[in-house]
């Protein structure tokens, strides 16, 4: 009786509001929970007028703490106060005009999961397999195209959605955990209502909803959950610097501030960033040219938030902090790391680790510079002042390093020189175990294209970011040898995953129609990856290496329990392999065996190494 | 009376120690100052059997205070303590067999000139000019061989001596102060006693010793004298790595450990560095790898010496405080800085920055990588715990970014951009200001023939050290546009300066018979240098640059009162200059005036620079 009269008055009011033309059109974000360090949530609401009304809320341990306006009265944002014994439940908040309530919006409170704060983030026990999804696995071609969404499915344009989704990556886990990856990293899946280039995600237009195209948002929680049990952690791909063209923000922005250069409407005022990253720390910098890096927009389809605005800033840590929480996140990978503001990204940072502790970001600053990559990592003293709090961040200096290296001849401080020298850089980081190493990712032509098709180099580089320091990411398709296009071609080499759609002629889930070469590389994967997932060692291990001569380079990941050695020789020929010069870590006394065959490998004076491959055996 | 019988004795002693096998080939150093904050002087003393005396020495203020011996009964280490009222005069000290003079030797105690601990070494004001004595200017063709020195004079041997001398040098100090330099480095000019290739003067055979065939250490004396007359500073071009491999030490060395791999007879057994100076901070490098780097040889002609050996640490250091304190020295340059112990290289150092607090020092550390080179200079914080001394380092990151930036086309992050990156690295250093910048040297090709002979290329390089933080290094000659090989070739580059020998037909100190090309290259410098020394600005003003765009890279020095502009501009074309991005420093109401002919310059909305060529104004 009593809950008929609150819906009576409800729809009272409601139909008041509306006829007053108050509605709630956004308002974010939709929950929060009891028990989190961020106890005062910035609720952004969003509808027309809303900023003649005040928010109101009844409910225990809820209180309305503080209520801001902004040039647009379409806007509120609402501080709510959660106390720490905080009922959670789900409670109205009342919009008032005076005494009479204009507006009612429901929100919930939610009890954490066990452990939450304290979940660990992925490290260098981890192994990351990085997804496209768009273009993995198409479980369900019935969301190729959604109600409302701009861009179709069209699987004939290498630049269009193909169809790949949440479901089709759920469906592979087994595959994924089977090849002994630890984490998935798939590209952000959030909406991106954009008429073209939908599929890569990148251009965010609602951060709080999963693309119905990939799915829903409890699709995403779903893989989060099924991926723990396949002992695969979840990274979340977040975008800080930006949103996609097609934001409802732009439609209706809620301060003049909130955008960057926020001429969206008038493409001849387009202002792009000049990618010049060198201004963060350079001191003679021209401020006008360190501004345009951070102001300036990415490309005209990504207009540039400005994290100054300090309501957007709590918007965008509440929304990471808010997917961590709902989704049971074992890290986040950030995008365009140092095209947004450097003190909002160490608040950002802050906020995160503030909330777990152990948790795990990496950032992307796509720079061959070590200097410049390691003034983001926690616990870098930077002159600029700047207090960093990444975890850590990708290691592009050393992929580059890598890429370069096994296109150069061997000889002086080429090849194998030019990546030995770029790892004895590692004292610029504070924490350089804790970089993610790869060959490639979704942005750079593949690995094996890199190598003009040659395996064997493939096999080399991948064989480097299993073995070396750090966490390893991989990239999903490598293992069947897609290859792509050479030079940068985001579309094609963003290729699909074989066996991901009906009717694949060949199948790299089940392997069918594999061939000879493919299923070999898929096994060395497997092989190499399964071997590291089981070896502390070369995950935690200390790395020391040699300089290489002769083609050779020569290193050993060791603990004082156990050891490895790994001789990567980029000689098309057998190469013998003097030890003597190895003798803190080979004795004569020492025995060796094959990490990936387990069989034995007769020590001497000297190790035959095959020609251009990595031999990569556990001492004992 | 008293005098005589004296000597009488004196004579008897000798005759009687001589008669034992006692004589002293070599005590050093042969003297010191009163005065100095390292007042305990460590002799070394080198005769056959000498360990077995004592020294005594009877003198107002000095004391024996320590007496070491070593497994080679040839050496004795005698350290001697001086008072500070010690008085400056001419004593013996007597090596005692018992209570009997074996032998005795003279020694002194000089009065220090005024102000010698605070002279002020070489910085920013400055503006270098490196010379190769052997190639400079042969005064005495009298001196070219001489007694006792292997190697002669040979004009025709590119790789031979040459006969430039240190007379050359004075007689020319106008010519090169009047071109606008403040600062002469001429490379070593000790004893070079070596069979071969002894012109460069990097293998020293005597530390003590100017190269008679240079001249002697009066003579150099007199050159820093009469340099500073001429308002120039003279730099000594120190060695601490290594030694000739004839120094007498190797006849002879005093301990088993005085050198590195000492199997100096046995080439055979010759192990060379590796040049792997990355192991100095590598957190991974093999310890192996490390020790090659600082112990192995240079070349076989130069003997590596261990400095972790006391005696020897202290004969290095003396060896420099004599230097700078006997010839007035403004500045050290330190050859092969790294592949010296690093812990000896901070207390060599120390010493000398606690012996003159203002004194300048700068190191060689050849390395594209910043982070290499900061790890060396004074005030770096560094993560391996080293404590670096040097007040300035070379930088060659910038030197090698320069020259590779001219060579590339223009666009994307090639051409100026690179250099303007470069640059961006400063905040690696503790004092990017006190760094030593320059287009080449006497180990590099020339600039103008890295550039293939393009003079307004090597112009611009010019302007760019003239005018960019930092002290300029030119090399010799150049302004006369000697131009060399475009590959290594030590020999041909350093190259006999025009008129420097008797009968050369074109003489760059009087301008007979140069080309007009020579002239005008000439007058390019000397207005450039003339300009930059009475120029404060460009000296300590600070530097903002602008990201290079359309082939020009623009950047300002400036102090809160004067402003200079310089444009590079690398197209060969008139390009324009927009300057409404330069709106910080040129306003609508600025006036220029050209900074190296005074001409007034017309600023509208854009400037027109000429095609390859370096813009510079002065900013009203």
């Amino acid at each position: 009786m009593r809950q008929w009269f609150a819906l009576c008055l409800a729809l009272l009011f409601t139909t008041s509001a509306a006829a007053r033309g108050y509605a709630i059109q956004h308002l974010e974000p939709a929950n929060w929970w009891v028990g989190m360090q961020h106890d005062r949530v910035e609720l952004l609401v969003h509808g027309p007028g809303i900023a003649a009304l005040q928010p109101r809320v009844d409910w225990p341990g809820v209180a309305v703490a503080d209520v801001a306006r902004v040039e647009n009265a379409n806007y509120l944002f609402v501080t709510l106060a959660i106390a720490a014994d905080a009922k959670p439940g789900r409670f109205p908040i009342d919009f008032m005009e005076g005494e009479r309530i204009a507006v009612r919006h429901d929100w919930a409170l939610e009890a954490r999961e066990a452990g939450s704060a304290q979940r660990h983030g992925f490290d260098a026990s981890d192994a990351i397999y990085l997804v496209t999804p768009d273009r993995f696995a198409n479980a369900d071609p019935g969301n190729d195209s959604a109600p409302g969404m701009q861009e179709h499915g069209n699987r004939a344009d290498p630049n269009g959605r193909h169809g790949g989704d949440i479901t089709g990556l759920r469906q592979h886990l087994d595959y994924i955990a089977g090849l002994g990856f630890t984490q998935i990293w798939p590209t952000p899946l959030l909406e991106n209502n954009q008429p073209a280039y939908s599929y890569h995600g990148y251009a965010i237009t609602d951060l709080y909803r999963t693309d119905p195209r990939f799915g829903s948002n409890e699709d995403y929680r779903a893989l989060s959950r099924e991926a723990r049990a396949h002992g695969l952690g979840l990274i979340m791909d977040v975008v800080l610097n930006h949103v996609g063209s097609q934001h409802w923000w732009l439609r209706d922005p809620p301060t003049r501030d909130w955008f960057n250069h926020p001429y969206f409407d008038r493409a001849d005022r387009f202002v792009e960033t000049n990618h010049r990253r060198t201004t963060v720390q350079d001191p003679h910098a021209a401020p006008a040219d360190k501004a345009l890096f951070t102001d300036g927009w990415f490309v005209k389809a990504m207009p540039d938030l400005n994290q100054r605005n300090p309501h957007l800033a709590r918007y965008l840590i509440q929304n990471t902090l808010w997917w961590i929480e709902y989704a049971g996140l074992s890290g986040i990978r950030e995008d365009t790391f140092g095209y947004a503001d450097a003190d909002f990204l160490s608040a950002w940072g802050a906020a995160v680790l503030a909330e777990y502790p152990d948790f795990a970001m990496v950032g992307e600053e796509w720079s061959a510079n070590p200097a410049i990559v390691a003034h983001w990592q926690r616990g870098k003293v930077n002159p600029d002042g700047h207090v960093p709090h990444m975890p850590s961040m990708m290691d592009f200096p050393l992929h580059i390093a890598l890429r370069t290296a096994l296109l150069q001849p061997e000889g002086g401080d080429y090849g194998w020189v030019g990546l030995y020298e770029m790892l004895a850089n590692d004292f610029l980081y504070p924490d350089p175990d804790r970089l993610v190493v790869f060959a490639e990712n979704h942005d750079t032509p593949r690995a094996l294209a890199h190598f003009n098709g040659d395996i064997a180099l493939w096999k080399l580089a991948i064989a480097w970011i299993a073995t070396v320091r750090g966490t390893p990411q991989f990239y999903y398709g490598s293992e069947v040898l897609l290859q792509g296009p050479r030079e940068r071609n985001d579309g094609e080499l963003r290729a699909d995953m074989p066996g991901g759609w009906a009717g694949d002629a060949r199948d790299a889930f089940t392997g069918t129609g594999l061939t000879d070469a493919q299923r070999d590389a898929q096994d060395y994967v497997r092989a190499l990856f399964n071997w590291r997932k089981r070896t502390p060692v070369v995950q935690h291990g200390k790395l020391q290496h040699f300089a290489p001569e002769n083609g050779v380079y020569v290193y050993f990941r060791y603990d004082g329990k156990d050891t490895v050695m790994v001789a990567l020789n980029r000689n098309p020929e057998a190469t013998p392999l003097a030890l003597d010069r190895l003798g803190d870590f080979i004795g004569k006394d020492s025995r060796a065996r094959d990490a990936l065959t387990g069989k034995a490998v007769t020590l001497g004076t000297a190790l035959s190494l095959p020609g251009t491959s990595a031999t990569i055996l556990e001492i004992e």
